[in-house]
């Protein structure tokens, strides 16, 4: 099983490289149901010296992203359950291991935006799955649970962008289950979301940030991060959108356009789910 | 601030020395109680700073014991909140720096035994503040309110013993907060719930465990813990406490001496919590 | 989409009566996936005007059981989302409505036998749906996880018995998805442990208990709860199995009689996951 | 000792008559930190006992408020520990009794404006302690660390009043811990934030969300609640403020008066740590 779980990761990098891509991901629906079930060093081993093959296949300029959730398939315990665990590997992998941060992927009340600070201090993000949720792993559309949360992440983000901090390179992905809504509308809702944080994280006054900090005035810091979430950026991204030959309102747009409905008419029916990742 | 903190804990060590310690554990209440008041690269990175002056103070047969938690007092985040952060920091500053395990200090949800399966793994393991929780850092007695778990802990610690796993030494402390009970007679009862568990994670059968594991049988390998966990030992621990001297109803026999009694005559009346570390 | 729920309601009524059955489960999986879907007053309102429908249709002699559920389907909000909607509206409906508890559907850390312990009291303790879970609604093998909790659970239950609490008649159900282990097997195992659970919180010493309770006694009531919990009833319980011409030891007895070998092949290969209520 | 607690809620309903008040909140750290300490349904009945004779000493014109709470300082479980409790009760004692919502009292991931939606449509709700969190009862301020879910709590607030929802007169309160931050900063800040949150939530366009609702579009009812949310309410807010007598920027006028430089030179010097109700 695992030697077909390899080969096929192999095949993945083979097609990648056709496709012109440079990354591989790797999760694995590894782990128990029970107490007892796996054997958790053991079980590590195995996924490491796995993953050592795979790692030797990968080409000089790819990376590979290591994906760590806390349950699901497995729910007493997956095999990369924490960013802690898929920080090791990574570690023992090699520079081209990297750390890949789902947003549905943790315990309750973790604190995401320090798993993102951490992974960019050790040089070790590889990007994310952008998505929201409540509970578990909801997949919900980006922004529309947490938008505070995001914009503190994108916060980290910009802030290793502007010090240069070394092997920063992140890979933005979207992944989402649009059971309750039009996935493209879902996928532009959520392109913008990511689009205002990362805008508002550029809004922050650094220095002033950086000052407040200094003197321990968390009330300052806080207020100086508060002055650019609570900024509107949606018509001057509207405008960016617009000059660079996007629209203004792309939900009204394509609404407006009828896409939907004419794709329906030109496919066979079909009742199917949309998820996973896009 | 920091330099006074530094040369607290290189004055610890120095009293440990005549007092015959051989170990160091810090726990720093660092953090921040709002987004913006810390920066999380650069609060690590000073933790780190100052770790290493204390790491360099500390005599060559010593340990020093890393202890993260989640939040309080810091209620947006620690600075060591996390597992992942405590390894990374503890693999930074050398082969004398563990992680210690404070059973209160994880995420809701978090699985504990995997927690301490990969410091385990990872030669990182400084052992344990043991104690039992509901909600949060609650502090309760061992075995209180999760003794599944605490089987399960020791499945774990017994499975590395048994394997000869390097690195392999961890200490074993109470940190509880006895608010409703006297601090005596719920130090005799964690310890005797944290006997319990040793000897019955000594009841498994490792072999049948490894068999089924090996054979997929996750039905079987539950059963085989559970073999363990639902013997009384109870009555033979007693024996074993007897035989070395020691009391077979420890609880009953301390009441009956009326020891708590005596001492409370003879020390001036005070009205205090006892709480922390024992 | 009301009407058709409702009609499906009143079908199932009428099927259960030539079952010979006394009772209806509804488990509603409305809600919404994102903040403003739904209007929660209305949402609501909805629901119980539609159940006051199928409650009129209840025969007499019949019970309605409403579940509620945090999350899932719906990862924003479910209608139903927690005992105390479910228990307002229970008590809305009439005398033939109660609530159901299903051991996965609560927020983490939530204290599940003092919500059963307030159904008991209120006179609206439907029932279960026993399973077990370390994170969601994992469906687990009911004990496989936090036997003590459950333990803990029929405490009350059998307290409640004893005490003669009026309206206490609960229905015990199983709830569990068996997608690692044969489900026969699992659903023997997990029929052993709440006859386990039952068994041992019928040792608890409950004239002790209060009186520890009376006096302030904390250490010793737990302690009391904790002579019973460790108590192996196995045993007895193996021997009670075997009078009533059971087996001593079903699952090793069910491997032997190699039955599912053989229905496995009497029956056409079909691959298919096990879930759902049995 | 239970004698004395009514006795001490009674006198402070004569203080409260002299000073003009019309409500009284009782909080009771009551319950257990150990299974077996309590018995549940004994403890709650001895509570309800207690409030009846509190509620029969309420003038007419008074409103009881009961305030639940998770954990804390009882480990285990609280005697009032959630909203359905609380709820039991309000509906048991009278319609001069109501349920006072804590932001920081919950279990994880519990969607509190649905509780609030619940407690606005069974008519009792008593108001708020409003705060914020992100781990436990942490007491922040309010707005600081979840602003999307204070928007959304009064999304539902400001629906109750446009539909002149009967019993709907919440009372707003803060109750927050100010540890590392002027507490006079952190009340006119947290001031600040339930105003931006109360002005958003009016400028939601209802009938398009209504309309949205309806026509099972929950991206555009999402949309509809994002257009106030993202909406920068600070510059009319800071006007309204400065045409009744009030600051542009409070923060910044309260630092100019150095107020608190005088008034901490008028006072005595003493360590203490500000928390509480304000």
């Amino acid at each position: 099983m695992r030697r077909q779980a390899v080969e096929h990761n192999i095949e993945c990098i083979e097609i990648g490289k056709v496709l012109g891509s440079k990354a591989l991901t790797v999760w694995i629906a590894d782990g128990g149901n029970f107490p007892g079930q796996i054997h958790p060093r053991r079980a590590l081993e195995r996924y490491l010296e796995s993953m050592h093959v795979i790692y030797k296949a990968l080409p000089d300029n790819w990376r590979v992203f290591l994906e760590h959730k806390l349950y699901e398939p497995a729910f007493y315990s997956t095999v990369i359950n924490d960013w802690g665990t898929s920080y090791y590997c990574a570690r023992e992998l090699g520079p081209k291991a990297l750390c890949l941060v789902d947003l549905g992927h943790h315990a309750p009340n973790v604190n995401i935006e320090i798993v993102v600070a951490r992974l960019i201090q050790f040089g070790k993000l590889a990007g994310f799955h952008f998505n929201d949720s409540k509970y578990g792993d909801d997949d919900l559309d980006a922004g529309s649970i947490k938008p505070f949360q995001l914009f503190l992440i994108f916060n980290e983000l910009v802030d290793a962008e502007l010090c240069s901090v070394p092997y920063f390179d992140p890979a933005y992905m979207l992944d989402q289950s649009h059971n309750v809504t039009d996935p493209i509308e879902s996928l532009m809702t959520s392109a913008a979301e990511l689009t205002r944080a990362y805008v508002q994280a550029h809004l922050i006054d650094r220095q002033e940030l950086t000052e407040a900090q200094e003197k321990c005035d968390p009330l300052k810091a806080l207020a100086v991060l508060k002055q650019a979430f609570t900024t509107d950026v949606g018509p001057i991204v509207a405008m960016a959108r617009e000059r660079s030959g996007g629209a203004i309102d792309p939900i009204a747009t394509y609404r407006a356009s009828a896409y939907r409905q004419r794709k329906a008419k030109e496919r066979p029916a079909e009742h199917h789910v949309s998820a996973g990742i896009i």
